[in-house]
């Protein structure tokens, strides 16, 4: 408990520090965590408790974001998103195969280090987007389209390589595929259905006071479909929010899930700040490759952005990029299967990590950069309408 | 997770079917964790991270019901809570010792058997109390500060009867009385020095959008300084919600802290009802000490309570002792320490984890019997201004 208690401390004393000093909140919580983690002062080693407590929280973080976005809003930038997730899978893969096979690795290894690139981890940027208040832009909106087919992309593409290196390529790559689609495609049909959805149907038990528990549920269960199948836990969440977001509890939710978030997801950045280990950073050979990886993987995300969602503006695109660059945790598990098949040296796994992490830290600081450039020039495009909704607001 | 999703959907359907049939709603989640549990179904066996969401879900609870309760009424019912503790600890303890000396065990194993029908959990009657509303109450005010006080009490006894069981009575246990007591003392005059304090002191941090994250910091940090001591944590968050509840943030916070208790509190009700293991009932012996036990547990802590707090009313006075029934977490750690000890059997051992467990669920039942009719003999003695307050309200 009193790890757990560090943890929570950690990261907001990083919160705080980084406000303070004009940072982004997120990169702060990241580095609090590192800070009482094994990799520093090592007052904690994160357990399997706090891992859990970290997926809970970062479920919640995305059950949030999904309950702010509506379903046709989200199939109205399909084109961009779906071109986005595409260039920005394709140009990292590419890349770092090119690495790999540059650094004198054979073909199987290269194509881990390309798949542990190419694999999007929203939290991060979902977290950025919901503090900026831009959820409702067009470039948020693309960006978590793109994550979610990015992260049915990234399932086929572990699939097919890791079959291919065991030699095993079975049908369940297909199947993976199809249940991937075919459960963000239930979520978008049943997120239609509860279209304006009473708020007593989620109230009818009597164990309901208010909607947060049976929603909550659904939330938890779609998150644990999802991971069964092999998807992300959040990507379930997410579109859980999607689903409720179109009933009447909507509002209410919103301010009910809010507690929820603020105590359960500076666990998941404080967690992933706290797998940091720059120890490999010593090695000056892993550290030239982790830097150069993580270089690597900011332009081609940047630039898959800039490609499939360039009908947005120039800031709009590149704030689709960046919002891309996080690897988070589907990196980690892609460098760990590689790991494991014996396909990655020690020294490769590191340097992979070690990138994954960077591009997570690296990415608050681009979309702070960039958001606001691409908030001006939505409005300068889009005119009075968007002005107005600026002035204005509710009385 | 998909454990300690059963565990919640186990605690919500045993709530919703208790509910639907008239039981207590506490009830059905105990069952419910009892019937998905190691000793039903065995869907799930809670681990460590069950233990320990089910930890902060019961000091959240403890936290919530502190808020609702001003020092000063806690205060005006020192003497008849004080009286309470010592009454409802005594008999229980007593008549643990002559049910173990009767049934041929030695003295030590004897003062174990009383030791743990003498400790109260206070976790089942707060939520019971607040569910029906009544924490306003005097007799609810009794039970919470007796609790308190039995806490310390508890500790101070487990300390005397495990040193004189080794032979070993050091200065040790002054010191857990004297820094039991004195937590609880700084915790007041803190709550005191609080009272009016302004809302900007919980949100002067950056990441302090609302009190809420001060404020659990607040309750995480006293609840653990609590069990370091060797008090039971949710007796720290008790006191760190007394200290909030003088604050400005007070209100805001009642309505914060909602969401987390309904996500987090059903795990504590879920995983104490799966510690429930009815395959030692099958042993006749055992089953009928455990029933034994826990009949004199509830007869001698209802007399404690009749006797201790006889100036408030027949029911009220009835409540507070039907209040102190439920044993919880502290009987099964005395339990433990006696099996460690080598001075219960396991025959023992179950009939005593057994009769602890029983108290919990029968405790629900008194109270909902008890409680409308202390209400009706409070109102009535107080009359008119109860009247008034029963009908009229803020407009």
């Amino acid at each position: 408990m009193i790890g757990l208690f560090l943890l929570f401390l950690g990261a907001k004393i990083g919160e705080e520090l980084a406000r303070r000093l004009g940072q982004p909140a997120v990169v702060g919580e990241l580095l609090g965590g590192f800070v009482v983690g094994p990799g520093a002062l090592a007052l904690v080693v994160p357990g399997d408790t706090a891992a859990v407590l970290a997926e809970i929280g970062v479920v919640i973080l995305l059950f949030a974001v999904g309950l702010e976005v509506r379903l046709d809003d989200l199939l109205a930038v399909g084109r961009p998103a779906v071109l986005t997730a595409l260039v920005a899978m394709i140009l990292p893969l590419g890349a770092g195969v090119v690495v790999g096979l540059g650094i004198g690795e054979e073909m199987f290894t290269a194509l881990y280090i390309g798949l542990a690139l190419a694999a999007t981890s929203i939290g991060i940027t979902s977290r950025v987007l919901a503090e900026l208040g831009v959820l409702d832009r067009t470039f948020a909106r693309v960006v978590l389209g793109a994550a979610v087919i990015d992260d049915v992309l990234a399932l086929v593409l572990i699939g097919i390589v890791s079959g291919a290196a065991t030699g095993d390529i079975s049908g369940s790559t297909l199947l993976v595929a199809v249940s991937g689609f075919g459960l963000i495609g239930l979520g978008f049909a049943a997120a239609r259905r509860a279209r304006g959805l009473r708020r007593e149907v989620f109230t009818w038990p009597l164990f309901a006071e208010t909607p947060l528990v049976p929603a909550f549920m659904l939330m938890f269960a779609v998150a644990l479909i999802a991971a069964a199948i092999g998807l992300a836990a959040i990507i379930g969440a997410f579109v859980a929010g999607l689903i409720v977001a179109e009933t009447e509890a909507r509002e209410e939710l919103e301010h009910e899930i809010r507690p929820l978030g603020q105590i359960f997801t500076p666990f998941f950045f404080a967690v992933t700040g706290a797998q940091l280990d720059l120890s490999a950073m010593l090695d000056l050979p892993v550290a030239g490759l982790a830097i150069g990886l993580a270089l690597i993987g900011v332009a081609t995300k940047a630039a898959g952005g800039v490609i499939g969602a360039w009908s947005l503006g120039r800031w709009s695109s590149a704030t689709v990029g960046f919002g891309m660059v996080p690897r988070g945790e589907v990196g980690i598990v892609v460098a760990n299967l590689g790991l494991a098949a014996g396909l990655l040296t020690a020294g490769l796994f590191s340097a992979v990590l070690v990138a994954v992490v960077l591009t997570t830290i690296i990415a608050p600081y681009l979309l702070a950069w960039s958001i606001p450039r691409a908030s001006a020039e939505a409005s300068a495009s889009a005119g009075p309408e968007l002005d107005a909704r600026g002035a204005g607001g509710s009385p």
